[in-house]
């Protein structure tokens, strides 16, 4: 029997996760729950029903993993617990410093329901955390590196279009060459902000407006740019839809440490993505960890979970002699 | 309290343990168990003892991981299961092919007396493995590539070494390139064993010997060189100290796989690693794992685990809500 999987919210993640479960024959698509109109969402998947979000809990014996795809800010702090209530539930929640507060919400109705709810799954939090853990514990004396990059941030570009006399924008992280080699080569080097990272800027902007001003705010926005080395480039609407339409990104982790009885031996570990939509692998990070959420909850876990808590094995459709066998 | 732990084996592999030991706080160095005359191993640690390896299980109530550094070609398909009977043992087993039927004997023994066995830690099989895994279950259409190097292959230095004329020889097995670029670039190439590596080759001769012929032997030996690149280098045993003292070693994993609907977007995931001294980079692993052991053991855990079976979060000295707040 097939893993039952509900979407609720159906946006590029809502997308990335029906098409990720496409890729995946132990697992099937079982509905779609919306805020909009049901009648004018239009999914990919034939045969397969598109509720109202308020129908969701009337369905649940019909779902065994219910993936929310709200945002961060205003969505998953109020969905996630809510729905742990009545589902196995896994979401992406990725504002770092909200996490533990995050998490106690959700554990508490997710024990109290019995349920297993997954959090901050996708590669950032998600699978470039599982590598910091990797590599802290496999080299303690050491130093760990995140950067970002070369990709798109949706909070940077929204940032621009704030602006006034922007019509549109796209805003690329891009780690610096020199800083990355550093790292790969084991030196350990202290990095500051605008050491780490550039910023590149795609802005379509009003007929007549003030270029230099957009600009000069673009570049001393406070947090978002003022700490970094930026470019704007002001392009017309058809060069920005036709050169930036994707939504790629990755980056890398690396752990560099030292062994022996003098940490006489360095040692570099890197972990890099590249990524053509980042919605997509996003997705895809998180239906692998839908598949260990509902045999966690087969095995009778329950209570709010991260990455750091799922043994791999409970990832890959393989059987564990499987793994052992071709995997080890 | 801290973490008590044995060293069965006071090899490269043991002596890297004990330096692992010493950069985890939380752990100790009980005891080293040695084959040879104890009076005649001189450990690094002060204070510690070294016994007999006839003593180990007498001694089994003052440790809580035994770490199993012998070969697996005879040592370990022996010793694992045995030490299980008494104690939760880990150890680096790398016979891929052997590795189910390694894991039934220890599974039966480790069950049987509860204890927890954890088998083939260390870089490949272990770090490796898991990337394979972990790339595999987040993109199931998609292909998997390993290289090894650039290298020291103990087991090539060794076939090299038993040549009729040589009096020593360091082996390094080096990726191709061109085939990691081809990989990189999410190409998906189909590569032969001929096209993912090259393998290098520093050979001391005795006076006199033929080089030609040494040459020749080494080009043409089945499996170890014949379906390679391979270049011969003659050195004195003066260079051959010099250069080639170290024991470097490292490699690649890679995933490249497709999403969306029509597989329209490609990623890739690549982990790599750099290491300056293979055995002491097994053995923090080892040690890593060596805590999840004792964690697993003392939540009730008992039988043979791979690192297929260890949630993330066992390995790190920090606790769940550390984990949470400092690197999710």
């Amino acid at each position: 029997m097939s893993i039952r999987i509900g979407i609720l919210g159906y946006g590029n993640l809502g997308r990335g996760i029906e098409c990720a479960i496409k890729q995946n024959p132990d697992m099937e698509l079982a509905a779609v729950f919306t805020r909009r109109d049901p009648k004018s969402v239009h999914i990919l998947t034939e045969g397969v029903p598109v509720y109202h979000v308020d129908e969701a809990v009337s369905k649940k014996d019909e779902i065994d993993v219910l993936v929310l795809c709200g945002g961060s800010a205003t969505d998953l702090p109020e969905q996630t617990p809510k729905f742990a209530e009545s589902f196995n539930v896994i979401d992406s929640f990725d504002t770092h410093a909200r996490i533990p507060e995050h998490f106690a919400n959700v554990d508490a109705a997710a024990k109290k329901s019995n349920h297993i709810a997954m959090i901050s799954v996708g590669w950032d939090p998600g699978m470039f955390s599982l590598n910091r853990v990797y590599g802290s514990a496999v080299l303690p004396e050491g130093e760990s590196y995140t950067f970002w990059g070369k990709g798109v941030s949706q909070g940077h570009s929204d940032a621009i279009r704030r602006i006034e006399g922007v019509l549109d924008a796209r805003q690329y992280t891009i780690p610096v060459e020199s800083a990355l080699e550093a790292v790969r080569a084991g030196e350990q080097p202290e990095l500051s902000t605008r050491e780490k990272h550039t910023r590149e800027c795609f802005v379509v902007a009003k007929e007549g407006a003030d270029l230099a001003r957009i600009e000069q705010e673009i570049k001393t926005m406070p947090n978002y740019f003022a700490d970094y080395d930026t470019t704007v480039h002001f392009i017309s609407k058809e060069e920005l839809m036709r050169d930036h339409a994707g939504i790629p990104h990755g980056g890398f982790v690396f752990r560099s440490g030292a062994t022996g009885w003098n940490k006489e031996n360095k040692h570099v570990v890197e972990y890099s993505l590249k990524l053509d939509s980042n919605p997509e692998f996003t997705s895809s990070v998180i239906v692998a960890f839908a598949r260990a959420a509902y045999r966690m909850h087969q095995e009778g876990m329950t209570g709010c979970k991260t990455v750091f808590d799922v043994a791999p094995a409970y990832l890959s459709p393989m059987s564990p002699e499987e793994l052992r066998a071709h995997m080890l």
